[in-house]
């Protein structure tokens, strides 16, 4: 029988852990996909689930050659990494107790998610092809960098104490705030706003494939946030995994009865949105909080979610699925919360307001970082390529002009 | 290094094990909803979706409120339990090997699960708001009184020797039975049974919705019972996890081929909810019987719920999606089996009827109480502030009269 | 306190790790049953799904009584097993460290895999009944034998060195070769082909159905691949989970881009059959080669399922999900590219010819195997009870012919 350590039992703890954490995120790939079809007309609702599966395909390869090189390759400056390339190189500055094949899976899986976010946002008037360029620079630049910054190795935000457990800024700031650019610089759907500034609703073509969607992305965040341990023998993902639902419950309770105060009738869409809200506003403090600080914080998000939708949207930032509201702004308040209430070093828990400056700072810096970033790629693609669909194939939907095909033909049963 | 003990290693072990249990419990909630909104029409199905995810967002904070100290809290006379509101005082007692988060996350699921299969009896009828208030009661109170009873430490039906190992009594009879105090209490569907007697058939407007649902809680229940062991060290996870796929197979196996007999032709719904009857009769002995026992229960599970269903429809009991059937008659069925085929006490394994005599007192004592507890709630409800909306808005649909949404709008797709 | 060694823990880590990975393969069969039914008509739809069921019911049943016995009992000639059935008898031979019921439950999982990849091919003609005797023979007969010699203790084709990590050849090789028997034997549906060789295009009836089979095969790869390792202390899982990932998301992207550049844009069904085929591929090589490999393996998937699905239709192999391609070609593409991508043997790395003939030997046998016990079913079943459902009920559909009800009933709300 062969000879068994304890640190061998413990590496092979850690790697369980992850990697089937590792699959619990990358299954949030389908809730995205999902979530955003059910949002929008079903005429475009299969060219977005497309756009999903890249990020899962283009995406996974662009972050495997460029991607993780950057954000967690050895540094320069505070700034980028420079190796790992292919999973090459040397990573030796990452201490790790699972091997790095394990490691890097589960950093793939959050590469994915950020740039998923900004899918939704971009829906129904984006060209496929250049969707694919920018999925393919977002994992590999825009995520990465910002990801350096906080989570990498000498990154210059980590080094100033900001504290992003799992991504509220990293990834849901980022993704949110990378999705208010490409809207800005791509335009608003027509039809959407008419020309005395009201606005046109446009109906969810699939409210039961958006639940879909926002239950897979729960259960999915089990992994994101308790899988960012990096290690099952830290029994902190026992508080992780219990914060993270409560946020989560508290966001949906709160959303859907602040929308049955203010409309008179619960909105599932709002509702949907405020759990998610919740777990992205969740996300930065989920391993430093209290449960009832959790509470607290999805709570916010249920309300800030239902506020921010709509401002977006009086300011004609026109995002069919809410994504700048859930993530960027619920990520932000997340990344702000940690400064508020971490148990060491919260203003609420008598830390004072340094962690809180950090925390300001840092959400602001990657929000910016991934506005511009994602504002410059736009543009270029804008003013080569293109980035989006004529006006008569928007008309018709994306699926048919960019795939050839409808999402449904439930009334093509052929007689032979 | 640090250093690493086996007691160390042996709790990660049960925490990742509970943890991701948890989250396979916690997914059974998409299971529940869309197994529900697939079996009824369309323009109720929104609604329902709605309902089970009150169910996971107020219900988890009702459960965190008061529903986990009622249930595991320090014993008051074997009735409830009365420590623990918020996860705080004292909770020595509970003897664990896993942090009291990850029980805590593990034991609301569980609760969830409880409202949701009410949840599908009362469709197409109930109001909103008071299916919130009564999500939150069943969360608080009728779930974990009947909970303290069997599992809490000091409760009388475990003082007795009852054997429930993961809630056929607790969460399956207990939901099942609530259900029906429901249904008399709401009466029955407009439309569903004719004066003279004779019933109409209400066909589910999306069996796919339905089937997915069916995997999702199969899937789920590998969570549900192998995870109440609430360790990985304990390798009866096996046989459990054996058990549970063996009784569902069964149950579904001679659902179908008991409807191809009787009515020539299998019937897909009968064939479903044939594998989740054997799933919850199996939940209460899954550590206890043989995998050939396990076949047994689950195939008579597969011709009791046919049975079952036509009964209540015979009652005038109008259940639009058998819960009644599956979870209550099946619950019942399944904590009566482990008084036969338990291999410690079963009567066919030489144990005598003491154990049997037990169970049968058990299943009828939890069942009583969440009839009676949910015919009081739903009775003071409709008396007050009302259960059931209106007949316009019976026919209306519930989605259009309590969200002002519908579930689908496919043919809404907006030309500009 | 208990007394816990070193390999009660290492027991316990594999058996979490193996329960875990048994049910991720389960839900692969909801993965198999809406990607199915969402490429086919609506019509149909419902029929497809519930063989799907019935491969997890009665197949799993079928296995537990005799399939498991012939795959992994003791061996008889190195032809197949004859102890084990009802997971009894002696099996000795089988070195575990996990109990026998954690390992028979991954097994089962894998059988009904293989029996659903074939009930996709004959989807739209195929009746109920006969399906249910041929998922039954295929978990009793066709896939234990194939799987007695490659993975069998005494296994010819294991004997000779095979290499098959997850089972490219054992599953998919099978699933694919026997689905073409299959249809053969059934022939084509009325209305695919034309009398002047021309292809009538049946359009998919639901793609966001398809996707989200899509979505779950590939979560549920994770433990088909990683699991089968049987051990999570082996931790080259890490490479199995990153090569597994690589290789769909290069499938996907490979065939994504490559209709794209052939008609013009980019296909969803063949993107997705890209990805799957990818999985199906990598499988075999898993655990033995590089990411680099898995990259390039799966980008040859991506064309080759492009180039086959077209083959089969040219021939007029009428398989309307693709299977034959996914399943049969890129299984057996995998088998062979161990025999020149594997670090240890493979053609490329100096290994000389000798695994890569072993490899082609092996993927040979059992896909003529395969397809040659099924072609004597079918036939069989074709002479004796019929397969085929009548002109009439294939126009009609096989929901309402076969279960007497449609998957669908949007239309029928009822207003009492």
């Amino acid at each position: 029988m062969e000879v068994l350590t304890l640190q061998d039992l413990a590496s092979s703890i850690d790697t369980v852990w992850v990697l089937l954490c590792a699959a619990l995120v990358f299954i949030m790939e389908g809730g995205f996909a999902f979530l955003e079809a059910g949002f929008i007309s079903a005429k475009n609702s299969l060219n977005i689930v497309m756009k999903v599966f890249m990020d899962c395909t283009v995406g996974m390869l662009s972050y495997w050659a460029v991607g993780f090189a950057i954000m967690y390759g050895a540094d320069k400056a505070g700034l980028f990494g420079s190796t790992g390339f292919f999973i090459g190189g040397d990573l030796n500055h990452i201490k790790l107790r699972i091997p790095i094949y394990a490691y890097w899976l589960f950093q793939a899986a959050f590469a994915m998610a950020m740039a998923s976010i900004v899918s939704g946002a971009v829906a129904e008037r984006m060209k496929f092809g250049p969707y694919i360029i920018y999925t393919a620079l977002a994992a590999a630049i825009i995520y990465p960098v910002a990801g350096h910054w906080v989570w990498g190795v000498g990154g210059w935000l980590g080094n100033l104490g900001m504290l992003d457990f799992a991504g509220s800024a990293v990834v849901h700031s980022v993704g949110g705030w990378s999705a208010l650019a490409a809207v800005i610089v791509l335009g608003s759907r027509s039809g959407r706003y008419n020309s005395d500034g009201s606005i046109n609703f446009l109906p969810p073509h699939n409210l039961h494939l958006a639940f879909l969607g926002t239950f897979i992305l729960w259960f999915g965040w089990f992994g994101f946030n308790a899988g960012s341990s990096l290690s099952g023998l830290d029994l902190n993902i026992a508080r992780i995994a219990l914060t993270t639902n409560l946020a989560a419950a508290a966001g949906g309770t709160v959303a859907a009865l602040f929308t049955m105060f203010k409309y008179g009738k619960a909105d599932p869409s709002m509702t949907m949105n405020g759990s998610l809200a919740g777990l992205a506003a969740i996300t930065a403090g989920t391993a430093f909080v209290s449960p009832s600080s959790a509470v607290i914080i999805g709570a916010v998000s249920g309300v800030l979610v239902v506020i921010a939708v709509n401002f977006f949207d009086r300011m004609k930032a026109d995002d069919p699925v809410g994504a700048i509201a859930v993530h960027g702004v619920n990520g932000g308040w997340g990344v702000i919360a940690v400064g508020l209430f971490a148990e060491q070093g919260g203003l609420f828990y008598g830390g004072g307001i340094h962690l809180l400056l950090v925390q300001f700072l840092g959400a602001a810096a990657v929000s910016i970082w991934a506005f511009a970033a994602t504002y410059l790629i736009f543009t270029v693609l804008k003013k080569t390529i293109g980035i989006r669909v004529s006006a008569e194939e928007e008309i018709q939907g994306l699926d048919l002009s960019e795939h050839d095909i409808s999402a449904y033909a439930f009334f093509s049963d052929r007689t032979s």
